[in-house]
């Protein structure tokens, strides 16, 4: 992973390729990296969709190596959703290809004059790029059968759907999984928009030839492996409740808690939450012969993922995941567990965030455009967002765009983007999360649920506002400084509760590239990405005006809790206040 | 004009109406009343179309008095569109009727909890306000034509049209003109589609029993209004150019500067300007029967209106404007009037701003939804809009949303609202003004293209970036002064070019309310209502990182000038620097 791989897509004369050393980003992998080439190399005020922006592709630290659950790839750019800097990351088998090859980022910057499309194919041999029409508008699926067919089986995938080529808000980043499917997604922000932005339909990496990193002392690297392995498989969420149940091993739990956002955020638990539970996936799954745990890439330990068949044993979608369930699910009042699953598929055949499409759909229901409940009508509705049509586009364009058609008041987006899974009335931490990211509306960013629901790194009461300053600042600290090691985040469960766990991270990228760092330099990263960020959107003309919460969740009361959000102003305005 | 209308539409058992004394709003009118209302009273982070907003509706200071052409409304509230304050002004009969029954105000609150329409009837004898669902979705016209039906012809409506009921970004609130047609709109911001949101679709005011506003001092009043009159009909704008062509008289003027945006901001002159200016217009009425000059309310001296009938003389719509007749004219590539008349009078129908809805289609065209020319696909893009529709919803969002939805980078757009018929390249006064305006680009805000093209006022270079900022800063600071006193903007021509002209209105105001106000007391009040509108916007989260163009007008060259817009940051931030 010692170079960067540049492709001016608006280069006269054709699309340039160039090459070179890492410079001013030598040492830096996942969100670390993204954040930073877009935070020193894209004007904040630019549009996201315009030649000024760039698409920054990059595997994490440990991505490539020997690590387990070191596969994430990160995708930042200036959002055309949000507009502020954004990085999303991905499982898969993308970031593990990238840094095989030696890539520390593939960078797309630029825009063609042209309508052409094109595909990036990546091998031993270098880079070769070419025009390629017949593979526009082509879903996700049919598209890495297409690559497939031409390339062999040995590669892997970083594409988008029809969503990204028209260039909508909700757009993702596809990344094929071990089984070459592409079932992972870089979902939030619109990536994929800017991907479509820059022409690019797929990048093909041919994975032959392609070596696996090497620590500088292997012997450490090892043992720190072996226990860092040794923490997350005696944790109870990473080494029982994942891997048994998936993440939607979360929906019982939060219906329990009262912090299910239901019908459009109006309730906090969904009274058919069983029937959309992890446990009953699971139970679907072994029965009709899916799998209810696998990985989403090679080296997890975890097993969250696995795969969703039909009553005769045909594939659906991968596992839909928690937040999937959740957004079409208890938010949608869907309960039908192979109509969630067909849902999952169509966005990530069409390349859509799963989240941003869920709450999207919830906010159609709110409008009247169908009743709350209707499956059949949910899934009407994603194709029309695969066909492009113009009810389809307007979906497409996520949540805050579809109240405006609309006409809806009752949005539930921060900085444009969808509020994932967790109501922030009675998980007051992740509402601070939600307020303050320099993401917008974002679980993944501080997952206070941790501590307010799963009692993991202590315990502050999700019901009041106490603490939650504080315990989301930490977790969006360390987050920034895990997303940028290729970690998959779920680390943090162990990671957080049993320090071994963490000084065996410490440890293992100690014994990779040779130093010596402790615990607080790991803060110390963290604190710098987002440093980094929050600088980005204060020059693109973000304030702790922008840090705030839909109205809605401050004069609306959430049952059975019947509690609003009483966070003070003052005090989500010292989250960066370290 | 003692006192001021609420009818809180969100009152437990329906619409709850009250009558008040002005207190603290004692002495304003206009703008300075709508702006100092949603300043105080509105949270500037509520959601526009919810509950804790407010729509305005003020008639000006001296309106419903003898003073001329003296009867605009305004009507405020922080805009769907914008996210900002809002002030949208109109002509029509609309504020003269509200006047002459005393109300300085009526303020529309809260929110109905039902999908109920209601209908208010404003009287000698008092208010009435009752549902009646037989008026969803009728356009203005026929709206119009019912409540006469229902009240007789001495009434004056102020509607929305199914725009604004849908609560679409572009819908406009209409004002009826003295032949009682809604062809005059509150146009800017989407004010209609609050309207919408508080379950209003019209406001009938009988204006019988209402009496004409009486000056303190009824001889200087009379005596400064004579002088005033002489002043509007002695300059060369407003005493020959507007009665005789209309504000459509800058299409050839403006296609001539190369300031004239055309093809979505690509030209700055329009090949067939000469086919769609106000020369043609006028002679195409004329010669038809229409009329070429005429009024849009009572009092009005300057009579830039008309009337365009089509080759049978039947009634196509009233004389469009210039903004209009560029925004789907020259912006569009469509150069037949007949066409045009047709757009101006369906966006009236339906209650959309026409500029938003010019540029949007402009927006549209360059997607490729449509050929720049079709005049036909226009129309039925506007149909669309008014039979909502998923592309009418995507359309009546405006130029933003529109852009968002077919991924257009070139979206001339400031603060979310489409730019006017003034390229800033090469009118780059105007385009301070569009920047840093507190309405988002606006170029009623502070007109600079009278001193930069029409020599009024002095003269500034419109080619170049010096000088413009103190032009703009005090054109903003006068307008925001006129737009509070209820008088047409266009009386700033005479104003600016003429002293003697100046002092007249300032001795009208005095004779009035029996005051002695200086020049520099009027200037005082335009800082003020500025400084509210900036306080409110700041609140809002707006900042100057918020007060720029969008990009593409610093990267491409506008022929034929081949000027990019280069005003420097630093410049801009000065315009609130008094």
């Amino acid at each position: 992973m010692d170079k960067i791989l540049r492709i001016d897509m608006g280069a006269k004369g054709g699309p340039k390729v160039s090459e070179g050393p890492l410079g001013d980003y030598a040492g830096l992998g996942g969100r670390a990296m993204t954040s930073s080439v877009v935070s020193k190399e894209v004007p904040p005020l630019c549009h996201a969709l315009g030649a000024e922006n760039k698409l920054v592709i990059a595997p994490g630290m440990l991505t490539g190596s020997a690590a387990v659950i070191s596969g994430r790839l990160s995708v930042g750019c200036k959002s055309p959703l949000t507009g502020t800097i954004k990085e999303a990351n991905s499982g898969g088998q993308g970031g593990i290809a990238l840094a095989r090859h030696g890539y520390a980022a593939v960078i797309l910057e630029g825009k063609p004059s042209t309508d052409d499309l094109y595909k990036i194919y990546i091998s031993k041999k270098g880079v070769k790029i070419s025009v390629d029409n017949s593979l526009k508008m082509l879903p996700n699926y049919d598209l890495v059968n297409k690559m497939k067919a031409e390339y062999g089986d040995k590669i892997v995938c970083i594409s988008i759907g029809p969503a990204g080529e028209m260039k909508l808000g909700a757009a993702s980043v596809a990344v094929t999984d071990m089984e070459t499917r592409p079932s992972r997604h870089a979902g939030r922000g619109g990536v994929g928009a800017v991907m479509g932005a820059k022409g690019v339909k797929v990048i093909v990496i041919d994975t032959a030839d392609s070596k696996i990193r090497q620590p500088k002392d292997a012997e450490k690297f090892k043992e720190a492996n072996r226990k860092f392995t040794e923490g997350l498989r005696s944790h109870a969420v990473t080494g029982q409740a994942l891997p048994k149940f998936g993440t939607n091993v979360l929906t019982n739990i939060l219906c329990e808690a009262g912090g299910y956002p239901t019908y459009n955020f109006k309730e906090g638990s969904y009274k058919d939450g069983a029937k959309i539970s992890g446990e009953t996936f699971a139970e679907i799954e072994t029965k009709r012969g899916g799998k209810a745990t696998h990985g989403c890439h090679t080296g997890c330990v975890i097993q969250c993922s696995g795969t969703y068949v039909d009553k005769d044993g045909n594939f659906i979608s991968k596992q839909p995941e928690y937040e999937t369930v959740w957004a079409h699910g208890g938010n949608c009042g869907i309960s039908d567990p192979d109509t969630l699953a067909k849902l999952d598929f169509l966005d990530d055949n069409y390349g859509v965030d799963t989240i941003e499409m869920g709450v999207t759909i919830g906010v159609a229901m709110e409008a009247g455009l169908l009743p709350f409940g209707d499956g059949e009508g949910a899934l009407k509705l994603v194709e029309e967002v695969g066909k492009g049509t113009p009810l389809g586009r307007i979906l497409g364009s996520g949540a805050e765009v579809t109240g405006k058609a609309f006409g809806v008041e009752r949005v539930p987006v921060v900085k444009g983007q969808a509020l994932p899974a967790y109501d922030p009335r009675t998980v007051q931490g992740i509402g601070v999360t939600y307020a303050t990211s320099t993401m917008g509306a974002d679980h993944t960013a501080g997952y206070a649920v941790a501590t307010n629901i799963l009692k993991v790194g202590g315990f502050v009461d999700p019901l009041k506002p106490e603490g939650q300053v504080e315990l989301s600042r930490n977790l969006q600290i360390a987050t920034a400084a895990i997303d940028s090691t290729g970690m998959c985040l779920f680390i943090a469960f162990a990671v957080l509760d049993q320090p071994e766990t963490f000084q065996a991270l410490v440890d293992m990228i100690n014994a990779f590239y040779g130093l010596s760092l402790t615990g607080d330099d790991v803060t110390a990263l963290g604190k710098k990405v987002l440093s980094m960020e929050r600088d980005f959107n204060a020059r693109a003309g973000f304030s702790a005006k922008h840090d705030r919460l839909p109205r809605f969740f401050s004069t609306e009361k959430l049952p059975p809790h019947n509690l609003t959000w009483t966070m003070k102003d003052e005090e989500l305005d010292q989250v960066y206040n370290w």
